[in-house]
């Protein structure tokens, strides 16, 4: 339907939110555009740098269900009600629906789903203002976490691609 | 002030959210983009899909102004607070004021300007994923939602576009 | 790491959340751009513009820290819940701290981020449906807003821009 040479090669998303609504579309753009053969990146940001969060990403999906309003330390015993609180307007109980649809659907939680995307050759990076805002190490990320990239570095490795800020 | 090659010439958007200032930059620069020639599509997604939802998207603008607490019951029997609530921020009032300023600009509501960006030429599509896990149906879409698409195939409509995330 | 010609070589970003966190990637990514020469426009649109206003934009900061319940009125005796409430999930605390940490990392207060954009080169234009909507006029704005834009002419400007819609 388009020539060619104007498919969509490469895209860079960028994840700055973080609840439930807002990293799912970033991980599904992924992994739909390296299901097409497309190069894909994300680089999370802001509160989406949670997603990446080894000691926390694992917990998201638990901790809004059925209790939207616990709060779980992170690994700076700093209480975490951003991403709780993050998920505007959802009820526990649209949030309790929300995760069980995308287990039916073979959407996986966050971390196994950054291990697929990772798998099929996506890049993960952590935003560098980001990181040293939250005084956060390479040791807080998980392993598909390639690099921690300022904004300049992010806008190098977009070169040709669609940046998709979700 | 540019060169022709480089003009904006289609655009693809991905409307994600479901509250009025969450749908309506989604439209108007769908719309925008029409009235300059530029081809557009909107793909509706996650929350944003409330928008195609013909059985809820002409009650959006009543339920928001002058009662943020009410609750719509859609086609499903699911109460959707999600919308309703996921004006973050915006008080009654502000919802208010902001739905009669866009009278006066003559932004039409939801379901009509859907109507006139489909007769201008503009694509209207919903997202697979999303129509699976609320379990709806194309009976549930306005009539202006041409197909249900994947991921995958979102990315190969937009070879040329520039993808906008909403 | 790419060819030359790939480069992205001018980012057209819309900012439209009213938010600390909504505001300071608009402005992060613009500033990073003409960092690496990269050419930047900021396009403020819905409750984003408040960001440029300049009775207002000084105000975000103090008013979000240590009492986010606080209204402000704007130039216009409209109180603004928006701002101050369109934090999702982040608690005062978060907020605080997240003030204290973006001032520890050299990121300045929105006037000032402005300026230094201004400065760097980067224009920021403001949408002409939101000035209408909220009955401003230029004299509402700060100083380094060039112009007031439809969003036919913020295509236009976009020619050969990456669109990024934060």
């Amino acid at each position: 339907m388009s020539e060619e040479q104007d498919r969509i090669k490469k895209v860079s998303i960028v994840c700055s939110k973080g609840s439930l609504e807002g990293i799912y579309p970033a991980l599904i753009m992924a992994n739909g555009a390296r299901m097409e053969g497309i190069e894909a990146s994300i680089f999370f940001t802001f509160f989406g740098l949670y997603a990446v969060l080894k000691k926390f990403n694992n917990k998201i999906k638990i901790a809004t269900v059925g209790n939207p309003a616990m709060r779980v330390p992170d690994a700076k015993g700093m209480s975490l009600p951003t991403i709780l609180g993050a998920i505007p307007g959802m009820s526990a109980f649209a949030t309790s629906m929300m995760s069980k649809e995308m287990e039916k659907l073979d959407i996986p939680p966050i971390p196994e789903f950054l291990e697929m995307i990772h798998d099929a050759g996506g890049h993960l990076y952590a935003c560098k203002a980001t990181v040293d805002m939250f005084h956060l190490t390479t040791d807080d990320f998980c392993d598909e976490v390639e690099r921690v990239l300022t904004v300049g570095e992010f806008y190098e490795l977009s070169a040709g691609a669609q940046i998709i800020f979700t």
